[in-house]
């Protein structure tokens, strides 16, 4: 539901703490506030008062002072969603904010739905669609990547990504259909080589995107990761020990109101979703139904698998394990570690028993470590951002990580795979022209050019209130 | 800790929603925030902008963009805490804040202590130290009464009083001590009928304001209410009615970020924390050891007793269960309503049983309900207001309801106390003036004109961060 010409207003923080902020966004921002705040200095008229400034005073209801707040005034266009707006900063107590927001409903205005001041930026051309949804990655980003990602595309650097290519592709069609007018004509004013290199050329863009939705994927959601093993060869020591080096650097900052997840570690500023297993039992030994199946079906849900080993096992019980996850995982394209632990307690004999001696898959690679004395974990952190990619992410340019983003690149890729084979088939040019019709369309979804209120209500409705 | 030559910083907000505030306070406000915000236009020069204004611009770490955020510019000494301010309005996450509180902290800022930015603003006389204490009581309000002292002592009503009382004890006290002065010659400059008319008439005020307190606290933290009576009698669907009124009144106004207590219910604006009971057995029997002191160790905390009781038991049981809370409560100065309940099910004949011969004592009243139907459920709640004095609130003027206020104001209490007997049995005029500057002393502490920092570091530990 799109509603424009009404006043919206919400809470824009929640919780606790010292302040909150109510927001207000609409033509009748300045007429609705009016009625219920009141300068102190009263010379000072909020309906005269100029953008990107404060006005400090109270909120009354009738006779009664409800609190003292600052009014942050910002006049259309020059505001968040290009209206009219304004911020009521008051006292943070439950009390308070419920009561401004009654007075200002009664007052005209209506409670905003989640996403409505961002789809009003967006409507009103504050910032185009991906952008808006680059808001609501901001807002929720947990690590620093995935907040570098949603930063980027807050700016627009996908958009313009997107916008070459849609111009390229305007282009092309601009050529066909120039062709189409002159059919009868046989004028042939697009070079088809030409024609193609437009193609292959945008197809390896939109490729190259849609195969870094992995990679964006996993740093906006976390990486999944499972830490396996038999029992007692230090999963939960390796687990904490990345936790607390975590947690020492978040406390330093006192004050922050940062929540822990459990078993959710930060590394070199992406996101790991650590995923407890219930443990193998030794040896590679048929293990008990129900153990075993839920261990592989979180194994299941995992991109890098931490088999966790105690040297003193030896390389036949590493080997014996190994297999069980190798049979496992096969064929599902996922990273396996193999962490060698313990290695505090060995004379370096079972290093050298197990070093070299273990033929390692592609996909595999092997760890010495000691999560009690914290020796290789430095490795094993590098190792995990080269398995997943989020090593390189500052030397790449775009990065998507939004779904809707990937299937319409992934749709844009398929009409332009259809116009390539077209192409080579001398296939009629108003045939191609549909499917260049169609990649352009699926670009101008991305961007929102080309838009439907179903779209919009899909992507407005998992905002928060407030954004 | 006092520290007022240094720049301070915190979190404002807390937990999600759609943005956040940070606050920075102190003389090096302006050149900390230089370093890491640059306004868009960058004509914009942050330590040339005017104070009540707003800049939007982006916070970087070096080449790093951390957010586009808006600016809050106050200038000493018109800003909250009388120095250079400034507020940080940015997305969110906590990843966001943790970051820019990083920064500011690198610039040489320090995290702010609870209640800092308060405090700063006592000390630079932006509020008296009643004032600052209200500050804390207004975000921690919960119901409009609480609200309603709180706003009423922020904006200095019981400062004025207390300085009023002050003042006259000062004029006092001068009398006193210019006979001193002259004492050797005998001059009598204060007439002792004055004297004592001044003393009576500061005691009666200060017992006035010391009695409010019971009220003042009960609205402040809620009133105890235990709702006891036979297993079946109706006490939960009685406290689910009285719930359930309450959430959907507040449930009118969508995106509020009002957490639900259980068993915590405001009525008339007055807060009534409900006190579970385990249930009396019925007929008022020996009850099984550990349920009956369980209850009357809840009955020991409330305030108010509301007894459920089934009409259908009659007279007799009601009787019966009735001396058994008597017993308990006798001498305790608890309010007890009996509450006859499921009045739906009975023709009127057991209520004519029952009405009028039930004795009551004149900290009793009897009601007759019906959980189901609601009847009585309106008569209740007057009488809930009544029972407390809570009804009375609009037409007092003063409420205290901070129990160090209550403390200093019975120190005052008792120190006329024994200048007003001094002067009867004509003590010395030099031990009257020891008692009256110890009045004058206590009063002080109150509004903070006479401080410690043991006084001050009491009060604002118990704020929240950033306020």
């Amino acid at each position: 539901m799109i509603r424009t010409g009404e006043t919206i207003c919400a809470p824009a923080t929640s919780g606790g703490g010292a302040i909150a902020v109510i927001r207000i966004s609409g033509p009748q921002s300045f007429v609705i506030c009016g009625k219920i705040f009141f300068p102190f200095e009263t010379r000072i008229k909020l309906e005269e008062q100029k953008g990107y400034s404060i006005i400090f005073g109270e909120i009354r209801s009738g006779e009664e002072i409800i609190d003292d707040v600052l009014v942050s005034v910002f006049r259309s266009p020059h505001s968040y969603t290009g209206e009219d707006s304004i911020e009521i900063s008051c006292h943070a107590s439950g009390y308070i904010q419920q009561k401004i927001l009654e007075l200002l409903v009664r007052q005209g205005a209506l409670m905003a739905m989640p996403g409505e001041f961002t789809q009003r930026a967006f409507l009103n051309g504050k910032m185009d669609l991906s952008q808006a949804e680059a808001v609501a990655d901001l807002v929720a980003a947990e690590s620093g990547k995935a907040h570098r990602i949603a930063i980027s595309q807050m700016r627009g650097s996908f958009s313009d990504e997107i916008s070459m290519l849609r111009a390229d592709l305007l282009h092309f069609a601009s050529l066909i259909e120039l062709e189409l007018d002159f059919g009868e004509e046989d004028v042939e004013f697009a070079d088809r080589t030409e024609l193609k290199e437009i193609v292959l050329k945008v197809l390896a863009v939109t490729t190259g995107l849609s195969s870094s939705f992995s990679l964006g994927n996993a740093i906006k959601n976390g990486v999944p990761v499972t830490i396996t093993g038999a029992p007692n060869t230090g999963k939960s020591t390796l687990l904490n020990l990345l936790l607390d080096e975590e947690k020492a650097i978040v406390s330093e900052i006192p004050g922050t109101t940062r929540d822990y997840i459990e078993d959710t570690v930060i590394i070199d500023g992406v996101q790991y979703r650590f995923i407890d297993t219930a443990g193998l039992r030794k040896n590679g030994d048929v293990i008990e139904n129900l153990g075993i199946k839920k261990t592989f079906e979180k194994i299941e849900q995992a991109a890098v698998i931490l088999l966790v080993a105690d040297i003193m096992e030896g390389r036949q019980a590493i080997l014996g394990i190994l297999s069980e996850i190798r049979n496992e995982i096969s064929g599902k394209n996922k990273k396996l570690v193999i962490l060698v632990n313990k290695t505090d307690t060995d004379t370096g004999q079972k290093r050298k028993e197990i070093e070299g001696n273990i033929e390692l898959a592609e996909n595999e690679s092997l760890i010495f470590i000691s999560a009690k004395t914290g020796l290789g974990i430095a490795e094993l952190k590098e190792k995990l951002g080269g398995l997943t990619g989020t090593d390189k992410l500052l030397t790449e340019s775009v990065i998507i990580s939004n779904i809707r983003h990937y299937e319409a690149l992934s749709k844009v890729t398929e009409s332009l795979e259809r116009v390539l084979s077209g192409l080579e088939d001398k296939i009629p040019e108003d045939l191609i022209a549909i499917d260049v019709r169609q990649a352009i369309h699926y670009l101008g979804e991305i961007t929102g050019e080309i838009t439907t209120d179903e779209i919009l209500g899909n992507i407005f409705k998992n905002f928060c209130i407030g954004k």
